[in-house]
């Protein structure tokens, strides 16, 4: 008998930056994090599990392509679910010795691998949680997150939904190196992001080895771990508990330039913004000097991409400039109509232009490929759906 | 009688950064810097100074335009000059009263401003040595550079030749604050500077409000002052003293990448660099790799320019790459002939493509608009060129 278990889980995008690990090997951070948990619906991955005790080797298939499972961060992170499955065989007899047999993985993303998002971190949680469901463990998602954060430091993080924290432990096996909830969704449900896809010839820096050489060779960086990041941590979770939008903003974007610096201040240095996420920044800055309010955050992963974050009561504000400014980028198509989006053309034409005091640049859009519209989301969700057919075991 | 008195005067850049003011109107700065004087047949200022009893106002020419002397920097140079020429006067009854007579000024430089080049270094060193030999002042170079720091901050180092060190001192008054020789020019003479003039549409924020700005909100600029510059003067010192290439390479490297990371963590953050100026750091590292040995440097100062720094023993090896990428851009014709240029290109087909192992941008060259070749040079030197007429005391 095939035993199935399918989950969904989501992307999450860091508003206080994880960089450098003090262990490579247990992903172990020199720093705590922060993120938000974004909605599935437009970015997430489903995973489906299966065993039985006939298939003779693990196998993953990923986005419709068979994939080796060879990696020691999979390999960790197979060994430690089937040690939990173990104890609860242990403790129940009768439980099918799961912890035996083989498993086969399938897995999907809904969106193209080539907007440059990092689906490690949602691939990794939906591989876990997937396993832990077939395995039915009893542990909540805070253990299990110490799981997903040895295949991938920040997948941890899309254990849960809203507003997440990394705490980074101290111990050295990791024990305490775990996802924790700062916020549930629902305490801050209006948090939106539109994220700028920037295009990018040069591949970048791999953020493990990038991570290794900032931690290696930034004269700056044991600044950044020892003193910033951490009052930084408790002033953004205090921001998120109140709902201090502002405060918030201010110190998202403080982070990634914090971080960005850090890669700038390795040597080699790093770059992974390049003259549109300049670009972009500087705009965003005006946008907020316009309003005399913050209204938006960028932030900047390992890559070029804008991730800006606002506040829906915003989004008028915030789109009369992105929509003018990007409107020959596809993706808004995807969640407003013609007559919508109008309106922020409108809103521009009425309200900003006659009062703009500083120059739009009207090339900026040239540099972004796409436009992708989502808000906060919660964290990984049960489904019908399921990828593997439950009497040959393989995908569907 | 008209007394006129002229100087040239040299551009130096920095190896280890200026950056951050801890007293705005003494030009103060918050840590000790370094650079290299470059040769003045290519980049000087040329200044003469006159005064007369029957001048009735202080008058500047910039190159053939009538100036402002109104600022108040310029103000305090002229009253710190002033005040050392009532000594003299003091001391010898004979000397005439010129402390108490105006002044013009003439000055021109011999490149383009466009050239993106801060001559504001080397205008200051040239204005104060003029007065200085007008008035003929006693005190030596130190000494009056301490005047020249408080026009603009990096001319102090523009009053020597050769390696400079702007000691930042300890003080209220700056009266520690003031340029000295690290090694003169004779000591490590085959220092060579090609300067890559970088095309840039953005203006930059001025670097007296970047710095203010950096010293106000940058979380990682203590660090850098406290720690990470005061270790690197010493050690940019002795490579200097032991004329070690590649540790003086590595030093400058890092502190230009430094200074531009605290100019990124500062809030807003300021960007210096484009991508071009990217392009041209990762290709120094790729030919410093090729090579297997540090044989060239970049520098980037508040602009988008590289200063790449090289010894004339490796020119050969360096212009076989840049001669190679940048060949479209003028300035090469200013010190080869075609055929010295055609032998950079030979030293690439034969020595360097073989063995490449890593991608040239063949497109690199679009985001340069003029190669500045160069050299270490001396420090102000005298010169029989006269810009005013000794007659009118107008400029000629």
């Amino acid at each position: 008998m095939v035993y199935v278990a399918s989950t969904t889980a989501p992307v999450n995008i860091a508003t206080l930056k994880y960089w450098g690990k003090r262990d490579k090997d247990l992903n172990l951070p020199t720093n705590s994090s922060i993120s938000v948990t974004l909605a599935q619906e437009d970015l997430r991955t489903l995973t489906s599990a299966a065993t039985d005790e006939g298939f003779t080797q693990d196998k993953l298939w990923l986005n419709g392509k068979e994939e080796s499972l060879d990696s020691a961060r999979t390999q960790q992170c197979l060994a430690d679910l089937r040690g939990l499955r173990q104890q609860v065989e242990a403790q129940d007899p009768q439980a099918p010795k799961m912890s035996q047999w083989k498993l086969h993985i399938v897995s999907e993303n809904n969106f193209p691998t080539a907007a440059g998002l990092a689906s490690s971190a949602a691939g990794f949680a939906a591989l876990v949680v997937a396993i832990a469901k077939l395995y039915q463990l009893p542990q909540d998602y805070s253990e299990i997150s110490k799981i997903a954060r040895k295949g991938s430091g920040s997948a941890c993080r899309s254990l849960f939904g809203g507003y997440v924290a990394w705490e980074m432990g101290e111990n050295l096996d990791g024990s305490d190196s775990k996802a924790v909830e700062v916020a549930p969704l629902n305490h801050w449900p209006n948090m939106k992001a539109a994220i700028l896809v920037v295009s990018d010839m040069k591949k970048d820096t791999p953020s493990t080895s990038g991570m290794q050489l900032t931690v290696k060779t930034s004269d700056l960086f044991q600044e950044r771990i020892k003193n910033v990041v951490p009052q930084r941590f408790e002033e953004m979770k205090q921001a998120i508990r109140n709902k201090d939008f502002p405060t918030f903003a201010d110190l998202t974007m403080k982070d990634s330039n914090s971080f960005h610096a850090t890669c700038l201040d390795s040597y080699p240095p790093i770059f992974y913004m390049n003259d549109t996420s300049r670009k972009i920044i500087r705009l965003v800055h005006s946008i907020n000097a316009f309003y005399n309010e913050t209204i938006v955050a960028y932030t900047y992963d390992a890559g070029p991409n804008a991730v800006l974050y606002y506040l829906e009561e915003n989004e008028s504000k915030l789109f009369a400039f992105i929509y003018k400014l990007f409107d020959k980028v596809s993706g808004w198509e995807t969640k407003y109509t013609e007559a919508e989006l109008n309106d922020f053309l409108k809103e521009f034409d009425q309200s900003v232009s006659p009062k703009l005091d500083f120059e739009l640049d009207d090339e900026i859009y040239r540099g972004v490929s796409r436009v992708i519209l989502t808000r906060a989301g919660p964290g990984p969700q049960d489904t019908t759906e399921c990828l593997i057919d439950e009497n040959t075991g393989l995908p569907k």
